[in-house]
């Protein structure tokens, strides 16, 4: 399935291994020892392969699947074809996630400082930490344990990085604290100013900028993403978030645990979002506002006014998604009318 | 016209030798040996300079023009001045590019690896490879003949370029296949991880990204736009892609040749655009929608529902140009009535 | 109040030190040698620190504030807690900025080019330029007395930058004049190829660009940010625009003394600016606009025609603010009706 240019297949493993590594259960009376070569498509599978069944739609694909294995709900357990090994998970794409892990696992890397890496002797490198060719690591940083440094990125003064946290190609980190199994992608930019100034048409003064940016445990920012340090107060990323490419993170923005953001959305700054917010692609949140928890904000949404826990908006500016759609349905019944 | 600290002007040509190489035909009588040195408007031009006529609106400053000569219409001719000489070419605009190519060539550059670039052993590079300073180049990756590496970019391990491929200063590229005559500017991301993850209130889980980028020939990435790689599938580029700078593209997606993206749009995953699709400027299209050959999709529109081939849509949720118009036209006018 | 791993406390200062280096006016009665040695909010401050009261809202945290010093307009004076020592200012906010510039200067950096930076011989480096590791500046660059250049940033060959100009970690250049107290940060772009070209069912044609990128003094262009560089004319950002992250500018864009634009805002080609306009968050400007002096450009909106000086606009397409809010209530109202 997998190019193997890029990608190094593990295996093969048993269909019992593979159920007890991915917390799935294996079907009564499957034969634990059958080997399995590599994860395909229901469509693509043939019976060395692994493949799941992400939901009911793909019911039909299911039946007449070739895949030696497939990783299901129990539900469907019935429709499965003659001769098909079946692996019940609660949650067949994330235990398919995992098995993906296994049979492709994270290249391994020769840890140590590449010799065209420039370390300052006054930065703190963890065991086993792998810093890539023209990476620049400035005084007083410090870096956890398995971390990856990416070729020509950078490393700013005292930024610290926990465990197994990994920084892509030419990404750029200043004054900030990030948590452990951390992604920061390539072309990322954390901890820059602030767009802070006190504006006059004699001259617009900035205003120093003296806060950080701290980023919790298992967060993802995406390419070419931007987070600026907060202005006194701190910029703060909660636990798990996961932030695509191209999304624009204002000053002293709060985002809670396991808020998603999708891509080239932005938020101004001292916004607050709780937690398990979603922004979908080139939403944007004005500064300052307050967006409560579970919030869902949609497709290139412009929220003006705080939004409540739960809800859902869309339009711009922003209002509930069942306000907006009656009022797209009203514009286009008497454009209509007026068309006659 | 060009500041020779940026660009190299060659020359001086003869018009003769000028409408050969730009697919122009010299009018009936014209001097071929007539020498011209450089580039210039309409209105700044000399006796020792070549013009165009891009569009009849242009046609006053064409009659008082006072260029040695000019790329023009045929039809234009009777409204040239005396003394101008003509080349004739249906499409002026694009016989000028030629000619801008002509007289300002690029830069020559000594081919060969920067001492300060580093080059894994395993990596092959073709003839005539140029490799600027602080460049990365990985295991495995195949550089094709005549390509151009900028400073401090990155080329992660397996990745192809074709011949004659330009990659700017601090872009990376990894898990992609690249075509010949390629442009990549400064500050792309090709090939990071699409944002595909399991979520859940107890964490989201990444599913593990097994696909490629696969770019054409002949396809320009503008300055910092991302591109995911394929989930298991591939993210596919055609042949002659114009992608402007900020541009987003999701895992999977696939764009037909001769697509136009337009700065700061975006493209969410497993969207497929058929040919010459042209995506305006802050544009934005849903996950897994069709977009028709020829379709247009207009500034900040944004699309949530398939797009029929040569249709234009406007507005966000995007609908037809002309209901769209038709709309906003409405709105207008209750809103005129309400405010009396 | 800054973490000491990322900001240099300086001080202690006097207040009447103080209310000289920034411009306010001590109160009567004073007491000029009191020593503060922080900043801090009005709510956190203490006798030791200093504060200041940004607007009316904040006159109750301002009464019963403990700070022992606050920069002030005048005529709050009468609400002031009773021991706490006054510093007028007329603007205090710009007054503040001053202050924290005082309390934190920006780390005293030792000029010189590190041994990993890449600089050509041809290339000019005023006094007191500092080049941090893996910089590359290139042939007959001219760098200004007392510059920074980031870790990994570019500096293409014939590059102007002005005295005490600033450029990012893995920023690149090319193609431009800048000038004096400019900051550029990290991941900028500027001075790549217009999106210019010419298209074709056959394959589009680019278009050779042959011009500039002129930026004026104390211009600030936000992180990851692209500025295109002219066609042929140049494109021209005037002095002290403030530029926030992920901004595009296309070709030929000029822009006005002092304009804000903020975060994933984008100017297509050849619009022009006047002076002091705001451009809101991911607001988009159509090619070839003309922008009048003083207008403001609200978030999202999509600007299809000219606007005239002072104008506040809104919308896709953009109108007049009280027209959009007029149609915005209109809508409602009809949506409201419909609905019942």
């Amino acid at each position: 399935m997998a190019d193997p240019r890029f990608y190094a297949l593990a295996g093969p493993f048993s269909v019992g291994d593979i159920a007890q590594r991915i917390g799935a259960e294996l079907a009564p009376g499957a034969e634990a020892g059958r080997l399995i070569r590599n994860l395909a498509t229901l469509g693509e599978a043939g019976s060395d392969d692994l493949s799941f069944l992400e939901n009911r739609r793909y019911l039909e694909a299911f039946g007449a699947s070739r895949a030696g294995a497939c990783v299901v709900e129990r539900a469907a357990a019935a429709r499965a074809p003659k001769g098909m090994t079946l692996l019940f998970a609660a949650r067949p794409r994330r235990a398919y996630a995992l098995a993906a892990s296994l049979f492709y696992p994270a290249r391994d890397v020769k840890p140590g400082v590449h010799p065209r890496a420039t370390v300052d002797t006054s930065a703190k490198l963890g065991p086993g930490v792998t810093v890539e060719a023209g990476a620049v690591i400035a005084a007083a940083a410090e870096i956890g344990r398995g971390c990856r440094i990416g070729a020509n990125a950078v490393i700013g003064p005292g930024v610290v990085l926990g465990d197994d946290s990994v920084v892509g190609a030419n990404a750029s980190i200043s004054h900030a604290l990030i948590g452990a199994r951390v992604v920061i992608y390539a072309g990322v930019r954390i901890g820059t100013d602030g767009f802070g100034f006190d504006p006059s048409p004699e001259g617009h003064l900035r205003m120093p900028q003296l806060g950080r940016v701290i980023i919790g445990d298992d967060v993802e920012v995406g390419a070419n993403s931007t987070i600026d340090r907060g202005s006194g107060r701190d910029t703060v990323i909660g636990r798990g978030c996961m932030i695509d490419n191209l999304v624009q993170i204002g000053h002293n923005v709060q985002l809670g645990e396991g808020c998603i953001l999708v891509g080239q959305s932005g938020i101004a700054g001292s916004a607050r979002l709780g937690r398990l917010v979603t922004l979908a692609g080139q939403a944007g949140i004005s500064g300052h506002l307050e967006i409560g928890d579970g919030a869902t904000i949609g497709p290139q949404a412009g929220v003006t006014h705080n939004v409540a826990a739960g809800q859902t908006v869309l339009g711009a500016p922003a209002i509930p998604a069942l306000e907006f759609a009656r009022q797209v349905a009203t514009l286009k019944r008497l454009a209509a009318k007026k068309g006659k």
